[in-house]
C-alpha cells in the first residue's frame, strides 16, 4: 500500500487523509471472504457511491461540452464513456491493478486482468476520494485521468463506425460483417489488441486498439474510410 | 413564472440568477415542438443533468445512513426512492405541476398529472438547480423535499409487505392475491388512493396512499399486521 500512496501523490498530488477508506476500496470482495475473521471490509459499497459521483461528473462534463445535443446522444455518450471495459483501461492506466488484493482463487484465475473486477475497482477507487475529499477532487482526477481521452475523441467513435459501416453495406441487401481478433500482445495493464473486419468473407480493414471494442471501431473506421465494398 | 419564483423563495429560500434556467425546466417538450419557430428549449437536456445529481446525492445519503447494508440493498433503496412515481409525487410536493408548460394536446390528455412528466420536471429542476448553484444547493433542496420521508421509511416499505404478504401466503400453496383500487380522491397533485387486497376473493387489508402503489403496500402491510390467514 505503500507504494500506491506514492504513486497517488507523484501522479494525481493525492493524499488520503483516512488510509482505511483507500485500503477498502482496494480491497476486492474475494480478499475479504478468505479473511472473514478479520472483518476487512471490502470495496463494494464504495464502488455504490463512485458509480454515482462518476456518473454526475461526466453529465456535467458531457452537457457543457456538447450543447447542441439532445439528452438521448449524451445518455448513449454517456454510457459508452462509464462502461466496465473502460473504467477497467483507466485502472489500467492509473496501475490500480498492482495494487489490488484479491483472493487466491480469484487471483488464480486471472482476476487482476478481469475488467469487471477492475472496473469496480475504479469506482471504488472514486467513492473513496469522494468520502475522504469531496466532488470537486473526483472531478479534478477524472479530468486529468478520463477526460483528455474522452476530448480526443476515444467514445464517440465506439458506436459511430461499426454502425455506420453496417448502414452502408446493407444499401446492398443481406451482407455477413464479422469481427475477429487476428493479434494480442502486451502485458495485462497494457494489452494491444488488432481486428480485422471480414465483409462476406474478404477482409475490409484491421484495427489496433487496448480493448478489442477500440481496435472493432478501428478496423470499421478503415473499413469505411476505404469505401471500397 | 411570476408565481413560481415566489413559492420557490418563500417555500425553499430559492432564487435563480439565470431564469432562462428555471423556465427551460418547465417546459415540456410538447409545448417547445409547438412553438417551434419561437426556438424554445425544452427540459429534457437538465433532465439528464438533475438524474446524475439526485442519483449522487441520495446514494451519499444511503451509503452514510446504512452503514452495514450491503451495496445490493443500498442500490435497491435508490431505485425505489428514485423512481419515475415517487419522483412524480415529490413534484406534486412542490406544486410543479402547476407550473410546467405542456403543449396543447399533451395537456387535454391529461399531461399535467402524469407520472413520466412530473418526474422527469422533478429532475429537470435539479439540474437547473444544479448549474444555477452548485452540488450543495440541491442537495439542501432535496433535504428539505426528500429525505425527510426516507427517514419516515416511505420506501423501504415499499417491496417489503407485498413481498412479505406473499411470502406468508404461499406457504399455505397457491394463492390468488389481488390488488383492487376501492376509492380515489383528491385535486391531481394532492391524489389520493384507497386500496384493498384480496386473497382468494376475501379483502384481507385496505390502505391509502398518494399512489396506488404506496396504497397496495399500506393494505399488504394491515393485511400482514392482522396475520388472519
Amino acid at each position: 500500500m505503500k507504494k500506491l500512496h506514492q504513486a497517488l501523490l507523484e501522479r494525481f498530488n493525492i493524499v488520503f487523509s483516512q488510509q482505511e477508506l483507500l485500503e477498502t476500496a482496494f480491497t476486492h470482495t474475494s480478499y475479504a471472504n478468505e479473511h472473514r475473521l478479520l472483518k476487512i471490509s471490502h470495496n463494494e459499497r464504495l464502488e455504490f457511491l463512485g458509480d454515482a459521483v462518476l456518473q454526475l461528473i461526466i453529465s456535467q462534463y458531457l452537457y457543457s461540452k456538447y450543447p447542441k445535443k439532445p439528452e438521448g446522444d449524451l445518455s448513449k455518450l454517456r454510457s459508452m464513456i462509464v462502461r466496465e471495459e473502460s473504467l477497467a483501461g483507466f485502472a489500467r492506466d492509473c496501475q490500480f491493478d498492482q495494487y489490488i488484493k484479491l483472493g487466491k482463487g480469484e487471483e488464480k484465475s486471472g482476476g487482476r486482468e478481469r475488467d469487471t473486477i477492475l472496473g469496480d475497482l475504479f469506482e471504488a477507487f472514486l467513492g473513496a476520494l469522494l468520502l475522504d475529499k469531496d466532488v470537486e477532487a473526483v472531478k479534478d482526477f477524472l479530468y486529468q485521468v478520463m477526460i483528455p481521452k474522452v476530448e480526443a475523441g476515444d467514445f464517440e467513435r465506439v458506436t459511430d463506425y461499426k454502425t455506420k459501416l453496417q448502414e452502408l453495406l446493407q444499401v446492398n441487401g443481406d451482407v455477413d460483417i464479422d469481427y475477429q481478433v487476428v493479434a494480442e500482445s502486451g502485458p495485462a495493464h497494457a494489452k494491444r489488441f488488432e481486428v480485422a473486419v471480414l465483409v462476406n468473407g474478404r477482409t475490409l480493414g484491421t484495427g489496433k486498439g487496448r480493448s478489442k471494442k477500440l481496435a472493432e471501431q478501428e478496423a470499421a473506421k478503415r473499413a469505411v474510410e476505404k469505401g471500397n465494398y
